[in-house]
């Protein structure tokens, strides 16, 4: 297995499109910008999807899911084994994702990568275990690059079974115990911003845990700084598997032309990843939500990005882009069925 | 008619099914509070419908539509025939929160106060018609004491109908063209802010028609203070009907215990007058966007709540609260689907 295919050239938005649904807000019933943000949405989507009239009824959410060794070090407030038990959660529909995944009748998938618990089969669940969790990267590099080359190739199989669906949205998701831990040396490498900038308390650690989670990462960061000379060998040595999935299927969904709606704080640092492979990947990447968790700020900065949402959710599971499709359907309805002055027979603004 | 009825007691928050929710958010399989502000909006909602599992499913949209004699001051970027104009798009199904109300399969209703031109009967339009637009506030009141009355009690009409037809969210908006210089009187009025920090473009001033229309709103403000000395009199004086309709309307909302989403700069004005008449009505409100019409930071300033969206939305129509109402939903979603820690057999935080 190689991973060649992650330099392979994105698709290109098409400007036509672009223009002509520029065009058509400029002629929809209301006054010149005034639904905001929703616009430009609705815009990118069309120079996304090389259409009119976008759409994201079809989209897909897939939950990846993979446990990290560096929860050894005790930088996360729960037991390691939630990883698993919340694989079976996904399973039988309990956790916050299914429940938006099922309002916006969203296709919903979890990929399981690997825990430390052996999960037998399960419904829903695609099983594509590469390791029982990674290494502990506060030892040793957290993958081997077989075993990151796997990743990365689950998430490009991930998209491609969206696409093959008919998907015309792609959601990812995470899932795994210490993955904050993980994110924050991501972000840190990519942001060149200090870790005690950028780390927080996860899932709830208190004052004390967070100071010792980062103390964990600038070791971590330190050990292997010699070594990460590039995103590959970043994902590799401090990465985890399904962070590594993600930014695998952020790459494949751009080359095929496949929108993105990135979640927040474990899913934003595979994206900025993925955007050190593939620098012009944001451009077909929507961000739904402002993290709690405090180093999402520097890494949106980083990116240049906005978020839709601001509403102190910090879960993961792609549970804030769950939220934020419904405002993307807002985007595209609006565009797609306002009626035009001219249909509608309603006075335009006086030039 | 009498208005003795908007000072009635509103309904009372069910203060055991609060706790009920709390309990339950505290069950669900996630990090405490991960779900940000999702999860006091629906505690919220528990409280306001005095269930454990609350719904906004049957959610009511109403746009209030009524033209404004002011209007005849030049303080709007489009001709006054609009707001009759768009009557017929909204019983078409041509408007932003038609789309909206579709998306989320909200009732929608068009209730005409009155414009300056005569609408024949039409679809989905309750003809309410009081009078053919106010009169000019910047010459006389905009309204006679029986013209207000008739306006408030157009709104608890229509939430008697929503009542009546198991509606659990009431959403008010609003059509007039010229109507954001009235709720900019009004909030000025109501906030004690200085004319010039509210006023803004509407829907698409230019910086001298800001000035013109600030100056406007100065003057009348001065002509009619010493008449304005209850939030009737000063909906009667620089108010419009589909205002005072939507704060009638909110009031009986929150004395029938219906919950209420605001929509944005012009329903906030009508919430802030209500609150003038009935103080605890806010307990019964969410407020859908943060207006990109510059005086509404100061209004919710003054109410002193936060809005669940910030899209640099200024349409009105109530399109802001067709967005937001998605998340309501969501937020309604993972508060009745999600498992529990107990049912998902995951294990939580140690203590």
């Amino acid at each position: 297995m190689t991973l060649e295919w992650i330099n392979a050239p994105l698709a290109t938005l098409n400007t036509s499109a672009k223009e002509q649904g520029l065009e058509r807000q400029g002629q929809l019933t209301k006054p010149p910008g005034s639904l905001g943000s929703l616009e430009a949405m609705a815009v990118r989507l069309c120079a996304m999807q090389g259409v009119q009239k976008p759409s994201v009824d079809n989209a897909q959410v897939v939950v990846f899911a993979g446990d990290h060794g560096v929860a050894a070090e005790g930088v996360s407030a729960f037991p390691q084994v939630v990883t698993g038990e919340m694989v079976k959660n996904f399973s039988r529909g309990g956790a916050a994702i299914c429940a938006l995944a099922r309002q916006n009748n969203a296709a919903f998938e979890v990929v399981n990568l690997g825990t430390v618990v052996d999960l037998s089969a399960m419904e829903n669940i695609v099983d594509n275990t590469i390791m029982a969790g990674t290494a502990n990267f506060a030892q040793q590099a957290a993958m081997t690059l077989e075993q990151l080359t796997q990743s990365l190739a689950a998430g490009k199989a991930a998209v491609d079974r969206a696409a093959a669906n008919g998907a015309t949205l792609f959601i990812g998701g995470d899932m795994g115990i210490a993955n904050t831990t993980a994110a924050t040396a991501l972000a840190s490498w990519a942001t060149g911003q200090s870790v005690t900038s950028l780390v927080g308390p996860g899932t709830g650690l208190d004052a004390q845990g967070v100071t010792h989670k980062g103390q964990v990462i600038e070791a971590a960061l330190a050990k292997h700084a010699d070594a990460m000379t590039s995103p590959v060998e970043a994902l590799r040595h401090v990465g985890g598997l399904e962070i590594a999935a993600l930014a695998g299927a952020y790459i494949r969904a751009a080359q095929v032309g496949m929108a993105i709606l990135v979640d927040g704080f474990i899913t934003t640092s595979a994206a900025i990843l993925a955007s050190k492979i593939q620098p012009e990947i944001t451009d077909w990447m929507f961000f739904a939500h402002a993290s709690a968790e405090p180093g999402h700020q520097a890494m949106m900065a980083s990116v240049g990005a906005d978020t839709i949402l601001d509403l102190g959710m910090r879960l993961g599971e792609g549970s804030g882009a769950g939220v934020a499709l419904s405002i993307l359907k807002s985007a595209c309805v609006t565009h797609n069925e306002m009626a035009t002055f001219a249909e509608a027979s309603v006075s335009e603004k006086p030039a």
